[in-house]
């Protein structure tokens, strides 16, 4: 007779991971994903396979400050001991931050109430030699105030349709922007947008918008027509990957 | 009859680099080195061979945020130009800030007057992956009024034999330290220091052993007698590569 142990241990992890050299969060056969690294480690420390949900994809390239995932368990492990075991696992650009105890249940995508995407742009006259896989290059004055004009057009509850990757837009594209600001130090300008929720390519597309519509001196009407069009023709380009960072994920 | 123009122009150029693939500043045959790239480039531009000279060498995995090298040559480009036509030659890690026009004989090594190193500390309990080949990590907690006044014994003028690559020591190790600092962020620490010469690994051995001695909870006397001993042995251990930055360059 095999004994299963009737506890289910429910576990959150809080990671940190340099997105360049994988083709995102979720698992691909064949690819370097941050999931699939996750999972292998996870494989060796429990001995079985273990399923990982992290609070959301990030998508090739995008990096985490504090990605949260979460999964469950019969085996017993300390949250140090599970902290350490995958750190000495992992390869060099994923580390786990710390594991914790989760309510029973968990689950850190349907659990989370709402997460911050931070953007980094470095905007001077040379690119970026330092930072070429963690900001956005652009050479073009950016008026900060401007800015922030403008992400004050797309904060609350809207259609976000024309700020979505046309193929994957879903059925209902109305999404709540709790803030969204962008603030200069000398020559790096960080944009940070918190919502509820997010489509595919959002942050990047509300980014890249902003930044083309103050270089062009557009105004918040022409914001407002973009919001309002649902046609993500309309908008600017879709900011890089390089420059996303998963930075914060709300619980309750 | 060769014409050759009578005007020698006399350029400085700034840089930013990202160290870790490369064999420090300094050409090597067979190595993959910042100033090979640089001169590969300049040799592309000005089609004949220019021969660069570095405010001074920096070690492979070492980064630049403004190395300043100059160069001469008879051939008229603009500063605009050079810094445009080098940064599309350039590997991606490599970037020219500005060029600038010198005054006649000026040579980036021996015109120097002081430099400033920055130093960086990832100081956490998880190890670091967004920054893992750009910070040191550190997981004892490291008390930074403790550096700090650990730092304060070798600011001024000494002999730094003990804070030396012992093979590379050289008759005279006396520098000028003007200032030593150390400052926390968060979970980073930076420390900056500023002198008007460096022996080999100087910056390194000062970080290394004050971070080492301030976990130690060892005193400015430690400090004192470690300076006052003229032996690498007593001190601590050299800090990685990847943590240093030359910051600045210093000219009349």
């Amino acid at each position: 007779m095999l004994f299963v142990n009737p506890i289910t241990y429910y576990k959150k992890c809080i990671c940190e991971y340099n997105g360049t050299a994988y083709s995102g969060w979720q698992f691909q056969y064949g690819q370097s994903t941050v999931q699939g690294e996750i999972e292998a480690a996870l494989k060796l420390l429990y001995g079985e396979r273990i399923s990982t949900v992290a609070s959301g994809r990030t998508d090739a390239g995008v990096h985490a400050l504090a990605q949260v995932f979460s999964f469950s368990t019969n085996i017993y492990r300390s949250n140090h001991a599970i902290a350490q075991a995958l750190n000495s696992m992992l390869p060099r650009d994923i580390a786990i931050l710390r594991a914790e105890d989760a309510e029973e249940g968990f689950n850190a995508q349907f659990c989370a109430l709402h997460k911050t995407y931070k953007y980094m742009i470095l905007n001077r006259q040379s690119r970026a030699a330092l930072e070429y896989d963690r900001m956005w290059f652009r050479r073009d004055y950016i008026d900060v105030d401007r800015m922030n004009a403008l992400l004050q057009v797309i904060c609350g509850t809207h259609d976000f349709s024309a700020f979505c990757v046309a193929k994957s837009l879903k059925e209902n594209c109305v999404r709540t922007v709790n803030f969204a600001e962008a603030h200069r130090d000398g020559e790096q300008i960080t944009v940070r947008v918190n919502a509820s929720g997010f489509l595919h390519n959002m942050v990047r597309i509300i980014v890249g918008t902003a930044v083309d519509f103050s270089i062009k001196k557009m105004t918040e009407a022409d914001m407002k027509n973009m919001l309002d069009s649902r046609n993500r023709r309309r908008g600017g380009v879709t900011a890089p990957a390089q420059g996303l960072y998963l930075e914060e994920v709300f619980y309750d």
